[in-house]
């Protein structure tokens, strides 16, 4: 029998850095808020998906009657809502109470990356299974400089670094032990988290498209690149 | 009066991660081949600087031709041809042994990086003249872990790390003594190759639209940009 699969959505973001007063999650791409997608891609893997979506309080009623407005989304794609805390960190935490009893292998993912490839899910539950933990992450483009003391940088070896994306996907006791931590400025991302608990982290070969929309040029590449899909 | 500049223009590319047989600094975007949007950057800044431009032999004759379609593109751009090597290293050799006697300032940039702010290019060059080098580079969006021994791996500190670009600025007196040295597999980009020389990088911060065309994602977001831009 497979295992019982969580995704937990985190999407708390704000328009800010995108010029906007709508928050990034519910803009629309290709006729539908982005966050949408995003669920979508969970349930579309695997129609068993338990879907946790983590929103900031103040969204919660306008996510509702988005649902409603468009065609009635979370009757065809339930999914249970959770409050968010004040940082990712908390928000996480919120979404890792919420997991049900029989949650094996749960799914961090960022609510405004919608492009994640169904293949890269397949490989992600599948090396969580193995190893226990499966971070999405690709290889860097360019070359990477560190910086160090005063001015001075110097280069890294680009092909011992990896850009670390999201779903990052954990068996859920590793997730349960990894956020009874107290929170540190050093958590950039769950696989830092679970990493700082003692647990080994695995990497999975992600793709470029798997971009987190931030920006009104991430906005512009998304609307783009969701036209070369139909 | 102004230190005399120079930008050489590195255009080695060939079409195999577009799935085009077009060589990639060909390609059409927004009505004009990339390299020549390249070449108009550094005239735009500067109308007394000096291009070199580095181009495979076996697409000279095609370039010229493009140059005279392109209504006379070398009349209003005039740029001087060298001829590249078998690596990129070897190429950049090859533009630095053309440079004039009176350069002082020698910006090395990718042919398919067409889009360098202005603002850029004004910083980098300043801080060229300033400091002997200017490297511009970007702050991550992702988290970052950096691969070990075996199976394992690590967060490196987000905020430590940048992401390099190009223009690579330089005094012409280090990029002459850099590339005296033999070739390393350890050289990435050109500050790799000064830095070995032990000479100091000087680290000026980018724009992420300053991207590098290499794949169809990326040809697709340069055309939608450049309608941002009109």
């Amino acid at each position: 029998m497979n295992s019982q699969k969580v995704a937990i959505i985190v999407a708390g973001g704000s328009g800010s850095r995108m010029g906007s007063s709508l928050p990034k999650q519910f803009i629309e791409i290709g006729g539908m808020p982005i966050l949408m997608h995003t669920l979508r891609l969970f349930r579309d893997f695997d129609p068993q998906m338990h879907l946790i979506l983590v929103l900031p309080e103040t969204q919660v009623d306008f996510w509702e009657k988005l649902c409603i407005q468009f065609d009635d989304f979370s009757r065809k794609f339930p999914h249970h809502i959770v409050l968010g805390g004040t940082t990712r960190f908390q928000s996480c935490q919120n979404g890792i109470q919420a997991l049900p009893a029989r949650a094996e292998l749960v799914a961090i993912h960022d609510g405004v990356r919608p492009f994640v490839a169904q293949e890269t899910l397949k490989k992600g539950f599948q090396m969580a299974a193995a190893k226990g933990s499966a971070v999405v992450a690709v290889s860097p483009k360019d070359s990477i400089r560190m910086l160090g003391e005063k001015d001075e940088n110097h280069a890294l070896n680009r092909s011992q670094i990896r850009l670390v994306q999201t779903p990052q996907i954990f068996q859920k006791e590793w997730l349960v032990q990894a956020y009874a931590q107290p929170e540190s400025h050093l958590f950039t991302d769950d696989a830092s988290v679970v990493e700082a608990a003692g647990f080994s982290i695995s990497l999975v070969e992600g793709t470029y498209e798997n971009i987190k929309i931030t920006t009104p040029e991430d906005l512009l590449w998304a609307n783009t690149f969701l036209k070369t899909l139909v």
